[in-house]
């Protein structure tokens, strides 16, 4: 971001760290790419501070202080991607549909659940009309990304702002393997066929996009060919055999549990070193299972970040 | 029970139906048995009622409302198994330690699993402490249940009242592949052949057990071979994986969505259909993936137990 308050410049400065986008369509990298889930987050004293001084909205409202909370993880550590801070940057999906029937949040999400068995073409219809809305908020988000923006005085140069899109469907684990298929699925595939579609057509960047689909262990095959360059994946999935199940042409992202971010920083690396040699150095980005959590200690999170680079280079040295 | 209160009647009548523990030790049967998670429950509204009258521990302290509460779900449906209302009769095990720690429930168990990364040995003490206390409080129970009961009023004869035993491990979707083999498993294991071990030692009958770890997809394999002769499933398993991964020499119970009560009686019998046909008939029990939820209409409920009865049958004499 300039410190004039344009976060359009005249001129975009040239992308520095491509790594990830190269892990992301499968090209052969020096390490392996890392960010964490929610890194723009609370665990960081720095963004405590920032967003005490206004509320949630005018926060979201406000491109310096979006731009600013996106950063602030990047300063701290060498993080192979930024996350844009915005409250549905990463759509929630069929998630948006159970959260609009329970009006709120829920342990079993069971209202929703009983309409989906109750009414499943309103469903559909319903489905088909959210669909529609994220297509476009995700084309509009490459559209506005692509403007590019820069950040000149702390040594970091982000642009184009916007490099990739990863979709969330959190609710994966309450759906059953025919719910998921009959009702996710066809919005999953659809939503990545169409925001490719859209961009080719209106002469955008071709962005990499990530589906991760929380607790669906019993869909990795289908998520594999749903049309993503990249399978998120949770920590309940064992690396190889996500490996085994998925192919080799596509890219797998995750999955260290966040909560091994609370133990001594030696175990953290031996757990890291374990996660690169299950998936292997290539094809692959290093994340969380799950978003940080709030009351992890930054410092930590600085070891798992070292850890991945320091573990697959070494890796790639091996091999 | 007999009127008189007594629930330790003189002689104990011949058991009825044992198609429940012929499945669960592997013998042939007529049709699949089934029985669903929380029958005696609050989608009752005789439960309600009986509930209503008393508060909860001082039902769980009176024999009579607690066989009266048991009973109930039998009058309205032809369940092959009766569940005893009792707090804890399904002991949470892995689970009794994160409620220890977290001080109560919670989203994401963040600081009963912070413990087990960062004190890993004292919690293996803890959970061999609670491993203690359950194999005591299982083999009490059997030993209490094989005392027997009999209710002679409307019907029905239950006795032993005690014929099998349930070990829930509601947390292990929140544990990964490897905490799971590191904290739970071991527990398990044990478990299974300390109870065992000591009624034989005791001189008690021998009675089936069944596993039913929730969200451990990624375990199926360990659990099969963990010394249990049923092992429960979550509605996320697809019955045809679960069999291939488990083998032949086990007994499957599980695993309908809950939600799926909510649907029409024409559709659960289809549901019920296609899932007798991916366990098949034999060496399974049908149950719920989960326990009962309240707002579940008993009428439904009366469906989904007369579907597996039918459609079993059905297989059976096609096969």
């Amino acid at each position: 971001m300039e410190k004039n308050g344009s976060i359009v410049p005249a001129e975009f400065p040239e992308l520095k760290n491509e790594t990830f986008l190269r892990a992301a369509q499968g090209e052969q990298t020096e390490y392996t790419p890392v960010w964490c889930m929610r890194q723009a987050g609370r665990y960081l004293p720095e963004f405590r501070e920032t967003r005490a001084a206004q509320d949630f909205f005018a926060t979201c409202r406000s491109p310096e202080m979006c731009c600013e909370l996106t950063l602030q993880p990047l300063w701290r550590f060498p993080l192979d991607a930024a996350i844009i801070f915005s409250d549905i940057l990463v759509v929630p999906q069929w998630t948006l549909m159970s959260y609009m029937i329970e009006g709120g949040g829920s342990n079993t999400m069971a209202k929703a659940k009983a309409w989906l068995y109750r009414h499943p073409e309103a469903s559909h219809r319903l489905l088909t009309l959210l669909t529609d809305v994220i297509v476009d908020y995700l084309v509009g988000q490459v559209a506005a990304g692509a403007q590019g923006g820069t950040e000149e005085g702390r040594g970091l140069k982000v642009a184009p702002m916007l490099q990739a899109l990863q979709l969330f469907e959190s609710h994966a684990g309450h759906l059953g393997p025919e719910q998921f298929a009959e009702f996710a699925l066809p919005s999953i595939r659809s939503i990545a066929k169409r925001v490719k579609n859209k961009l080719l057509e209106d002469a955008l960047p071709a962005v990499p996009m990530i589906i991760f689909a929380k607790d669906a262990h019993y869909a990795l095959e289908d998520l594999a060919q749903s049309g993503y360059e990249v399978v998120g994946l949770d920590w309940t999935i064992c690396p190889q055999d996500a490996r085994q199940r998925t192919g080799k042409d596509i890219t797998l992202q995750g999955n260290l549990d966040p909560c091994a971010l609370y133990a001594p920083k030696e175990k953290i690396g031996e757990l890291v070193k374990k996660m690169l040699e299950g998936f292997g150095s290539q094809r692959y980005i290093a994340n969380l299972g799950h978003g940080l959590y709030p009351d992890i200690c930054p410092e930590h999170v600085g070891a798992f970040v070292d850890a991945v680079h320091i573990h697959s280079r070494h890796l790639n040295k091996c091999s």
